[in-house]
C-alpha cells in the first residue's frame, strides 16, 4: 500500500516533531539540573545510572502520548515495543510509523558528557521520510538538526532555539567530493559498543581490528590501512550519522545500533545526498551491482556523507560506492543481526 | 622568583583572556562562513587544509599581539614560538607566561565537527593559574570554559554567549566519588593521534592495546580488561581535557600533545580538584610514594576529574592515585618525549 503525503503534510509533521523534540530536550536538561541538586544533597539520593533510565523511560512516554494525541492512526516504535517480550522481530511496515529514541547516548547521559540525542524519526513506505535529532546540550540552547526528505523539502540545523535563524545543511552546499583516495582523509566515525568479552572473534576484537586498519598508514596492515584523517567516537550512533549527514564528517560506520538510534538521522542523510548501506557486504553482491540501501532494521550501518561530482567526473553515488567497497575490504565482519 | 598576583589582577587577566578567546572564535565562525561560500563559487578555490592552516596562523597572531599589547612584560608560548627552528626544548619559566593554542582540533576544524577549541592559558611559577577554553562551533553562542586557579578564584562553564548565565564548575558541586573499582565504570578519553606506523612498537598500535584494555570485561586480557563505561574520541585533546575537568568525563589519557593543547584545560582541572600526571609512571616511584603533577610540556598526560571521599573514607587524592595505578598497570607506556 502507498501512503502518499502532501508536502504541505510532511511540514506540519516536522514542525511537530521538532516541537516535540524541543520539550522533551527541556525535559532532560530540567533533569540534569535536578540531578545537580541531588548531589547538593536537597533532594533524596539516586544513583545516576537509575537517574537517567527514569528519564528515559519518562521522554519516551512523553513522544509516545503526544504522537498518539495528534496522529491516533500511526504506528509507533520505539525501545518500550521491544522491552516486553523476547521478540526482536523488525517491526517497521508500509504504513506511516514514528520510530523513536527518547535518550541516544545514555551512557553519556549519565556522566553528563553532552553527546546526547532525542531522536524522533517518521517512515512511510518504509522510509526515513521526517528526521529530527535534538542535541540538547550542545550549546546552551541545545543543537537541533531535522529534514523532510521530499523533492520539495530540505535539512537544517538550528543552533539558537526555536525561534533563532536555520543553517540549510549540507554545511557546505554542494558539498565537496569525496576525497580522492578516501577513505584517507576521511573523518570516520564508530563506537566501541557493549560487547566487551575478550575473544579474537567478539565484535570487541573485530572493531578494535577495523579501527586500527583505518588509522594506519597506506601499505600497512597487509594492504588495509587507510589513512583516515581521523577515527571519532563519541557514544551516540544518533550523533555519528547526524555528523556525516549534515557534511561535518565522512564516514559512519556501526553496528550493534537499532532502528531508532538511526531512523531520524538517516532522513536527514538522504535529503543531504548521502547514503547508507550494510556495513557488512551482501553475500551475493556483485563487483559491479549496485549497492541496496541498509535495512533500517538490520543493525549495521555504513552511512557516507553527499558529496558533487567529482574532477575526475564520476558522480556523487559512484564515488560513495566505490568508498563503500574500500571500507568492506579492510573491515571484519560484525556480528549483529535480526530477525526480519 | 616568586611571581604574586592577587586576585584582582587575576581575574582582570581571567576577563581578558574570556574577550579574547570570544574574539578569536568569531573570527573562526567568520571563517568557516568564507568556507561555505568558497564551496559556493563565490571566491577563489582553495584546498580545506590551507584555509584552516591560514586560519590558525592568523589567529595566533591576534591573540599574541593583544597579549604583548595588554601585558608587554609576560613571556609567550605558542606552536609558532617552536616553528622556527629544530629546538624543542621546553621553553616554561617561572616567569607569568602565556601558553595559546589558537585552533586545538584542526583536523576536526577542516571537516566541521565542531570540537574545536581555542586554548588560552596563563602560567606563573610554572603553574597554570588562568585557563579559558572556548568551543566556538558547540551551540550557536559556543560554549566557554575557564578557571581561576586560586583559592578565591572558581572555574565556569558560560554556554549563552558573552553575558549570558554562568554554570559553575565542576557541573555536579560537589563531584560524586569516582566509581568504586574505577576504571571500571569511567568515561575514558583518549586519541588516536598522528603516528600511524604499522609496526608492534608504534604509538599507535600501543594506543590500540591501550583502548582494548580499558574496554575489555574484567578477567580479561590476562588481568588487564578494565569495563570502563565508554571510550571517547573527540580529535581535540583540549576538549578532552576539559570535559574531564567540568566533571563531564572522568579520566583523560593521552600523549603526543603539547602544552599548548593542555595548558588552559589543566588550570581548570586543578580549580575543579582534579589531578594530571604522566602517562607513563615514573621510573623510580615507589608504590607508595606520592605521584608527582605531570610535567606541562611533557606531552604525556593522565588526567582524573576532581571527587569527594568516597563511602569507605577514602579521600579525593587517595581515589584519585589509585585510578592513575590501575590505569598504569592496565596500559602500555608511550613513547613521546620533550628535551627538557
Amino acid at each position: 500500500m502507498n501512503h502518499a503525503f502532501t508536502i504541505e503534510e510532511l511540514r506540519d509533521l516536522h514542525e511537530f516533531a521538532c516541537k516535540l523534540a524541543r520539550t522533551a530536550g527541556a525535559y532532560l536538561r530540567n533533569d540534569q539540573i535536578r540531578r545537580r541538586r541531588i548531589a547538593l544533597g536537597t533532594e533524596e539520593k539516586l544513583n545516576s545510572v537509575d537517574l537517567v533510565t527514569a528519564a528515559d523511560k519518562s521522554v519516551e512516554r512523553l513522544i509516545r502520548d503526544s504522537v498518539k494525541d495528534r496522529y491516533p492512526e500511526h504506528s509507533f516504535i520505539g525501545e518500550e515495543s521491544y522491552s516486553a517480550g523476547q521478540e526482536k522481530r523488525f517491526l517497521l511496515r508500509d504504513d506511516p510509523t514514528w520510530i523513536v529514541d527518547p535518550v541516544d547516548g545514555t551512557v553519556n547521559m549519565v556522566h553528563m558528557f553532552p553527546m546526547v540525542a532525542i531522536s524522533v524519526g517518521f517512515c512511510m513506505n518504509s522510509i526515513p521520510t521526517v528526521g529530527v535529532v535534538f542535541a540538547p546540550f550542545l550549546g546552551g540552547d541545545g543543537t537541533l538538526y531535522s529534514a523532510i526528505h521530499h523533492p520539495e523539502g530540505g535539512a537544517w540545523m538550528a543552533e539558537y532555539g526555536a525561534h533563532g535563524p536555520l543553517t540549510e545543511l549540507p554545511l557546505i552546499t554542494p558539498p565537496p567530493p569525496l576525497p580522492e583516495d578516501a577513505p584517507k582523509g576521511c573523518l570516520f566515525f564508530g563506537e566501541w559498543g557493549k560487547d566487551r568479552r575478550d575473544s579474537p572473534q567478539s565484535n570487541l576484537s573485530k572493531k578494535a581490528t577495523n579501527f586500527v586498519n583505518m588509522a594506519t598508514e597506506i601499505g600497512g596492515r597487509g594492504g588495509k590501512g587507510s589513512m583516515v584523517h581521523g577515527i571519532r567516537s563519541l557514544g551516540s550512533s544518533t550523533m555519528d550519522m547526524v555528523f556525516v549527514a549534515s557534511g561535518q564528517g565522512d564516514i559512519m560506520f556501526e553496528a550493534g545500533c537499532w532502528e531508532w538510534d538511526v531512523c531520524a538521522a538517516i532522513a536527514i542523510l538522504l535529503q543531504t545526498g548521502g547514503i547508507v548501506v550494510d556495513s557488512n557486504p551482501p553475500a551475493d553482491l556483485g563487483d559491479n551491482d549496485p549497492i541496496p540501501m541498509a535495512n533500517i532494521g538490520g543493525r549495521r550501518y555504513l552511512a557516507i556523507r553527499g558529496c558533487s561530482e567529482d574532477p575526475k567526473g564520476r558522480s556523487s553515488r559512484e564515488q560513495q560506492e566505490r568508498v563503500v567497497r574500500e571500507v568492506w575490504k579492510k573491515t571484519e565482519r560484525l556480528n549483529y543481526q535480526r530477525p526480519l
